[in-house]
């Protein structure tokens, strides 16, 4: 499992120490003379708390809370170390907020909290939610993650993402549609295998299938998920009833089985080149377990893969989050919407992919650097806001 | 009670508008290269989280922690606005946010909470806690906000400092200090009334009897406090065993017979001529009732005041707690210290006050301008720091 690549772990310590953390804040008022301070504090600040407190929706013209976001935290998933604590996941959640920043113009914020407790997280959020314009979950561990995220969104007026699950499905299916445009092959004639239920197979499984995909099958660490097994947890069972119709028995490799994709969000090493040669020709793998993937690329051109794409930037077709979440914040903010939905993560997922001009093997998926991405997003998002309110209108 | 001066209302809502809120998120580390982004998020990034979840101390390493306060209310005493709500509340706590900047390089982010129950404040609180350096309590509304605040300092880690509160009252010392150097009088033989007791009243009263002040009267809208007085709520009661021990009964003007000073935390114009005339000669006034004080300064004068202070940027001696907020918490966080006591209150005033060279009644109190008086209370909040732990080895 050793990978040689430079890590840049050290690198990381030394700048991190260096600037004290990744985020600061900045003043946009100046505050320069008596006058000024009379402008922005008191006693002139009392004026557009007057306001709000006649319509709390002038919060979004006097406030930060048009633009800013809480990146929201437990700790208990925190990239591929799992559960480290409130702290510990400080760097994770600075580092989004930066990437917020630097995509989309989106003030973000980091939030961890002090319990790991489904209830006492939703009450936590809650509480705090007046202050902010959305809320990014992150790293919190499933299945405590789903009812967390399905709980704010029904509760609060803003809306609330899980970015481990949404923002990688969302750019997992924008690689796709580039993939049926490379091989010419349908959405809803796939035969798909995801192996990891957790939060991101879950949502990549119901997007999916919210795009019309037919033939899915789950795997965890046991085998196929279907119905009837044994050792399932709520969720699981749910996805047993959703997915696997013929209810395919056995290991990966049986799963696998004249499937056309393989969709990795598990742990490194997992596939080998005897599974995929039990695949269609061509086949189509997303090995996204991160830093290391469920098979190196070399080894699944090898096996006779057509189409690879990891969770890593030194290979192509890097699937990065950060195509997804901050347009997807952008135009939720700009349209101020109080909800995103399963409408705007379609709609992103083809201004992503439509972002690559000319898709072929070896790029489906835009640079992380491609600065059109999230304003492409974001457009995307208000167009459907637009037209959900011209629906109701 | 009308008062001619610009209050600033309109400047402020064309401003806020304008600007859309006060505060933004700024990055810190460079974000051009890929190598930049491995080192500020992945793969990178996993360094610190790892170094942090072994020991959480090292988020003061390598986090915004070290810097960061949340300036928390539940909008329930806001400004003279009074129980407005968390949102109204942001434009205030924005405010901060902003000073915390200017004056002393703080990263302050407003936190509104979406309740007003004092369990269910500290609960929020405490959840959110591991996220910052510091937690500043702004607009919360007494008596709770002396529960909320003795609670959370001692359940949490970090300083936790309630402004309404000590901000003022170190402020309040810091003018009083200079009163006594312009005047010749000492503060263990001054008779001080008070009228106002919520948050500034209580706390003013303690740190002046931590200082030595002897001989107290505290008044509300129903007169002096003094032991068996009907109607007196917990807080009310304590303060009525702690100060007017020959129990003076009557009004705010019975109170005042010969007294050297009144403070005013409570109304506009409760006070007025007649009653400075049954003080002692050449008193005190500290009338800090905003917008509008508790007796103009030219009728204070007239009624033979020799000093005056108000709350108002517009007269001499501005009591303003940006003088004395901005540099405790400096201090705290460059000291690491979890908590910031009377001690450093104390230091904090007499920091304030030194900061004027040659106080005269009409310069008791330094600019709200003056860059050196942060720094002042910064450095004193580290000294008393150093010498605590000094004494514990």
């Amino acid at each position: 499992m050793s990978s040689k690549r430079n890590d840049y772990g050290e690198q990381s310590i030394e700048a991190h120490k260096k600037y004290g953390g990744k985020i600061a804040i900045e003043s946009k008022m100046p505050l320069d003379t008596r006058e000024d301070l009379s402008i922005a504090y008191t006693p002139g600040v009392a004026e557009p708390c007057r306001e709000i407190s006649k319509n709390r929706r002038k919060a979004y013209d006097y406030t930060w809370k048009k633009n800013s976001v809480a990146v929201v935290s437990d700790g208990s998933a925190v990239l591929g170390l799992g559960n480290i604590g409130p702290e510990a996941s400080l760097p994770v959640m600075e580092g989004k907020c930066v990437l917020f920043k630097k995509f989309a113009e989106v003030d973000a914020v980091p939030v961890v909290l002090d319990t790991q407790d489904t209830e006492e997280i939703i009450t936590a959020v809650k509480a705090i939610a007046p202050t902010y314009g959305g809320i990014n979950l992150e790293d919190i561990g499933a299945p405590k993650c789903f009812e967390i995220e399905e709980r704010l969104k029904e509760e609060l007026d803003i809306p609330v993402m899980h970015d481990d699950q949404h923002g990688t499905a969302v750019v997992t299916l924008a690689g796709m549609i580039n993939a049926m445009r490379v091989t010419g092959r349908k959405l809803n004639e796939l035969k798909i295998v995801i192996n990891g239920s957790g939060a991101a197979g879950v949502a990549v499984v119901k997007l999916l299938q919210h795009v019309g995909v037919q033939e899915v099958i789950m795997c965890d660490s046991r085998g196929t998920l279907y119905r009837g097994r044994s050792e399932m947890n709520p969720i699981k069972k749910e996805m047993a009833s959703l997915t696997n119709h013929s209810r395919v028995k056995g290991d990966l490799g049986d799963a696998l089985e004249d499937a056309d994709v393989f969709i990795g969000v598990s742990v490194p090493g997992v596939l080998n080149g005897e599974m995929i040669k039990r695949m269609k020709k061509n086949p189509i793998i997303f090995a996204m377990a991160n830093p290391v993937p469920e098979i190196m690329p070399e080894e699944a051109h090898e096996a006779g893969a057509n189409i690879i794409a990891t969770g890593r930037s030194d290979f192509p077709n890097q699937i990065n989050n950060v195509l997804a979440f901050p347009g997807l914040f952008r135009g939720a903010l700009n349209a101020r919407t109080r909800d995103i939905t399963y409408r705007m993560y379609v709609a992103a997922a083809y201004a992503i992919a439509d972002c690559v001009e000319n898709p072929t093997p070896e790029e489906i998926i835009p640079s992380a650097f491609d600065k059109r991405v999230a304003q492409q997003v974001a457009q995307t998002v208000e167009d459907v806001c637009e037209q959900q309110k011209a629906g109701i209108a």
